[in-house]
């Protein structure tokens, strides 16, 4: 069972990496977790909570739990909106990177939604190879856990990635000047797709490996697309 | 030229309303505002902002202006992170809703930015009328128009509206439960695209009025896509 303490550093990068623990809120996130069989250290919920979710405490009564005041549970809560239980998990111990199953690479990814959207959307198409570059988020940072709703649980490997180590990939890159996704078909090749940052685009050096542009047809307006939705279409039109 | 007080007194929904003016911020939108030729009223800046962006310091030169102090900006601001530039605009007069194209709905969607990434993959596809149901969140609300990224000057219509007045369209709900996406085909007639809101789904009275559910193939695990991300395959599929 973690202290209140140990629980509260965990709002930090840095003891997250020492520790080796993240914290996880809310039932959909937690059920997801323990659906996916992880390591649960503690569980925190106020009295409220339980009352009003009695299935979910059911469901948690085997992992070590503490009842806390709602005062003490915004403290834990990294959030601003506490969701009235928390979850200490370890960070899951990946497979190693399977080099036969295609993957997504992360360009600088900072803003914490977006990422978690990325992880969840990978997840549902079957992409669950997730490389990052240096200059990225934390995809343990609260936020990103947030919005990924448990894909963390459903990743086979996740880890920061040079392209220069998955060379014999067909690197695509997602861009608004490249080929339409309509005329692209990649069934029978391994790729990864790469994203860039909003509003940057790819790093010069991400640039250099990609191979092959894809675009998504613009019928309308706008200058670009949310990194997320713009993924969503690409994967959904390499996967299905 | 709007004073400091009107400026912070827009971080309110009921002021908004009563003086028809939002806030934008940032250099993109406030560049696609003025693509738009939306109506501007005043814009804030601070003099390290226009140091570092001479080009858009001249793109609103016509435009009445205060150069501030970086502690004033982080009052105007309704954001925790201000752009160093913000604009006070009015809310765009729309054409008349268009029974002839096709529209987005949206069921009681509570968080900004999924409501703002609506918006703007909404324009891409060409959608340029959106609906949307009472308890919705405010549309010009700051952190929907943050995601929008400009969309809020390229769409036709937007409002609150009951599925009742526009029974005459074929009206579609996003589902995981519904009808593939793939063998779905709705070129020859207009369609309403209804979204609910997460994790609620539809509220009863919006569920009376579908006439289809359309779902998008889940190749790997999850419970459920981002409304955004959703949206936005469903729109792919249906505009292209």
């Amino acid at each position: 069972m973690n202290s209140q303490k140990q629980v509260r550093s965990l709002h930090q990068r840095k003891y997250r990496s020492l520790s080796n623990q993240f914290i996880i809120e809310g039932s959909r996130s937690i059920a997801s977790a323990i659906d996916a069989k992880a390591q649960i250290e503690s569980i925190f919920y106020t009295l409220d909570f339980s009352k009003k979710n009695p299935s979910m405490i059911e469901m948690v009564n085997s992992i070590p739990s503490k009842i806390v005041s709602s005062k003490e549970i915004d403290k834990l809560s990294p959030s601003i909106t506490p969701s009235g239980i928390l979850a200490v998990c370890k960070i899951p111990k990946y497979q190693s990177f399977n080099k036969s199953k295609n993957i997504i690479f992360l360009d600088r990814v900072s803003d914490p939604g977006n990422f978690g959207t990325i992880l969840r959307t990978a997840i549902w198409f079957g992409i669950d190879q997730i490389g990052y570059s240096s200059g990225s988020i934390d995809p343990y940072n609260p936020k990103v856990v947030r919005s990924a709703m448990g894909a963390h649980f459903n990743i086979s490997w996740l880890g920061e990635l040079s392209l220069d180590q998955i060379k014999e990939y067909k690197i695509l890159g997602a861009d608004h000047r490249g080929k339409s996704i309509e005329s692209i078909n990649h069934d029978n090749e391994k790729w990864a797709l790469v994203m860039g940052s909003e509003p940057h685009g790819f790093s010069k050096s991400t640039h250099s490996y990609l191979e092959e542009l894809v675009a998504i047809p613009k019928i309308g307006k706008g200058e670009s697309l949310n990194i997320g939705v713009s993924m969503g279409i690409l994967l959904y039109k390499l996967t299905t």
